[in-house]
């Protein structure tokens, strides 16, 4: 396939040296010219200007971050290929996207360096990439097209909808860093407690480390999920702080976090063949499970084992 | 010096052998049978009853839960020599030990797995050790005594008064806890979130797998400082939902804790020996500093490098 990636920092790079090893031809640009540089001298090709890398390509993806992307999309008028991003929030840029032929994706990768540098063609092997599907707007082909191809690098493709996907990334980790965030913050003027401070605050606040632009744009980005996640955790925590008077009320509450964090993450039941309706694939993505093949309408699942899960 | 121990499971026996490592004269004694046999088997003597574990000792520490803890104390009746003890929360040991010879301590140490089955004489090496003191009611010598003889184990003898550990560790433990099973819950009834959920959900969610139990017992037995802090942290994560429609308000709301993780743990500065009055020491465990070793009346200190700290 014909594949443009739009956009070549980590992720952005990774995909390329990633699909280009899988046997596409791709193509690069990038709006900065020291990265586009840094991609030739690496050996892929790269265009000059956004129209003159996506023409003649099937796909097109948007690896820029959201602030931009907008601004990249209207360089599309007129491209009659698949168009996908990679961008942390999806309800925004379907948005954006509306009348254009395109299927959200978010690849659940990541590392604490960034740019092309930091680039690796491993980086989607085992990831949860979630492509996004509506009923009564998405084209199934066009789904099972992305499908194939990331699953093609070793991706676990996750059908979600923008909305859930939304939720479900403000819970377990635009949330968790607003958390960490004000856990952290405590050492910051009680020297006391910085020192008495082992491995619940350790890992607790370790993703407070990361750059305040980085965590302010995830979740500013995401914000109507991230605000309704975080005022319901806020009641589950308002709930903690009346049963601290009742050790009998204090535990069942967190007997809730302790089992549902042991069972996870869920076992892995063996892989499966079933049919690619998106109602089905909705179901698939809610219960826990992924596509970790397509053979043309057929995809291959694998769910999570029945009474071996958190639930 | 003679030393009992009573109550023998993970903190006490390793106390019990580190004790008796260091050349002590250790005595046990645990209410349970079944310990106290296979304290003998491990070739320690194991008294009959506390008033025989006590007899003719110069200290003993309780190692028992914080519920029993009340019970043992009134078999203290008449002992003369100094008491301590190790349970996570100082203000309602202090409460009931009110008018008896003691100094209370909590060593910051712990493992997955309890018991004297898992005890080990190198488990307070290193690690962080609470002994409080309080301006007009500690006797220096008494605190001293005990500083030397768990500065002795290898332990950084941290000074403090009740009430600032009750804070600090509601802080960097307490809290932390509950937030992690607010997190961890969400994965329970949620399964496409338990499917992406990735590195930033399983650390900040780890000591949720800790027994509910004893989550309870912990945050409940230090309730007042476990919702003053709660409270407040709620209060900081309200801000960050206000502050979630406008990226210039966030940003500075988590650089906050984005220095104050990058800047922990504090680098620790080079000994130095100082004097050991009550006033001087609780100012050393204010700065985040604790006593390495103890010379007469005179403490050996190491403090956080200035200008090289979270603040």
């Amino acid at each position: 396939m014909r594949i443009a990636v739009i956009g070549l920092g980590l992720i952005g790079g990774s995909l390329l040296r990633a699909l280009a090893g899988a046997g596409h031809g791709v193509v690069g640009f990038d709006a900065d010219p020291g990265a586009c540089s840094a991609v030739r001298e690496a050996g892929f090709r790269v265009a000059g200007s956004v129209p003159e890398a996506i023409a003649g390509t099937d796909v097109v993806v948007l690896a820029v971050p959201l602030p931009v992307l907008p601004g990249v999309v209207a360089d599309l008028d007129g491209y009659d290929g698949l168009v996908t991003d990679v961008t942390s929030v999806k309800g925004p840029v379907r948005d954006v996207m509306r009348g254009r032929r395109y299927v959200g994706g978010h690849p659940m990768a990541g590392k604490e360096t960034s740019g092309f540098a930091a680039s690796d063609a491993d980086l989607f092997d085992g990831c949860a990439w979630v492509l996004c599907l509506e009923e009564d707007e998405t084209v199934p082909a066009d789904w099972l097209l992305l499908a194939r191809l990331f699953t093609g690098l070793g991706a676990r493709v996750v059908p979600v909808t923008a909305a859930e996907h939304d939720t479900a990334v403000a819970r377990i980790s635009h949330v968790p860093h607003l958390f960490a965030a004000v856990l952290a913050a405590q050492v910051g003027a009680d020297r006391l407690a910085g020192a008495l401070a082992a491995g619940s605050f350790r890992d607790g606040t370790r993703v407070a480390a990361t750059r305040a632009e980085l965590t302010a744009a995830m979740c500013g980005g995401n914000r109507d999920a991230v605000r309704a996640e975080l005022r319901r955790l806020v009641g589950e925590l308002a709930a903690l702080d009346a049963a601290l008077d009742d050790p009998g009320a204090l535990v069942p509450l967190l007997r809730r976090g302790e089992v549902a964090r042991r069972g996870w993450p869920a076992v892995a039941g063996d892989p499966r063949p079933e049919m690619s309706g998106v109602s089905a694939l909705l179901e698939l993505g809610r219960s826990g499970g992924w596509v970790t093949s397509v053979r043309d309408d057929e995809v291959v699942t694998i769910r999570p084992e029945s009474g071996r899960n958190p639930s």
